[in-house]
């Protein structure tokens, strides 16, 4: 199981949209790049999108542990989900760019690529990541 | 990141069923193949029948704009979604048939293979799909 | 599609929590092996673990379907739940271990790795798989 020649890994996350605090400055500027605070706040709706990107974050966390045979987030939960950007090209799938702590110990962990993907409907937001 | 030796993509899609207008005829038409609608109406329940396929088919374009190095789809949210037909043997999992201009768009992009899983619950249809 | 060279199949699940009997020790008991009751009886929540890993087992099912050529579960929805085991570490991703009838299926079915991942927020949990 989980064999060397393919330590592909994955992640999933589920969020309540509105456990989101998107009216609440400093954990947005916590967790979220300037960046991504402008496209969610830009969006038709924000709530959702900060709860998107929020279960992108999570996803990515997840896959990368999945693929890693280490542990690799040693802060756990304080985990530094601004240094995992989720950035949106129009008509293409969202890209995943790691900064500072979470670029160092992504790139310690041999991780050579991670692709996520984001939907919210109703409620909830949900995101999925594959890391390798 | 996402080099060529891997391009493989993923799509996650999230819907609450009763959004989807499943008593709406020409909605269904446009959106599902004859072979769909005949297979979600006998279900034991056709509308979160149908909310899975939508997502199910949703899932499959983010996933093909996932694994593509260019974009895919090219009218956006016209993809045509009738196009892409998802069908079920007892058993075993669904498969994803293109029909079209999505057949030609999904082969165009390079795209050799795509598997897709589908679940529903309570109030919501969820869906993810791989593309390579 | 899903040509011999890769054959990785997907699988995912969502499940209202509340639909989850967890105070039915006639349904945990054959559902879930005592380290999972245990693990899901100590968690902060034990619906929703409960439900998470109900979720995860079935996403299991469903990624070694759509992996395998043949049909694997043959005895359909009676599949042996409690059989397919997930596994906690702290830090870690979730791990899969089969057991009896299932490991045997899985066995025959060419099936080498099964990875896991789970989220629950709200009502609801879901949980997707990946094996090849």
């Amino acid at each position: 199981m989980g064999a060397t020649e393919d330590n592909r890994g994955v992640g999933i996350d589920v969020q309540l949209c509105a456990e989101i605090p998107a009216d609440n400055a400093v954990f947005l500027e916590r967790n979220f790049t300037k960046d991504e605070q402008t496209y969610c706040i830009k969006s038709s709706g924000p709530q959702a999108s900060f709860a998107g990107r929020w279960a992108a974050k999570e996803a990515v966390i997840k896959a990368v542990s999945s693929a890693a045979t280490e542990v690799v987030w040693t802060k756990g939960a304080g985990a530094p989900l601004k240094e995992i950007e989720i950035l949106r090209t129009e008509g293409k799938a969202p890209e995943v760019i790691f900064h500072g702590e979470a670029k160092a110990a992504v790139e310690k962990a041999g991780i050579k690529g991670v692709k996520v993907t984001i939907s919210h409907s109703g409620s909830y937001a949900v995101a999925m990541a594959v890391a390798k």
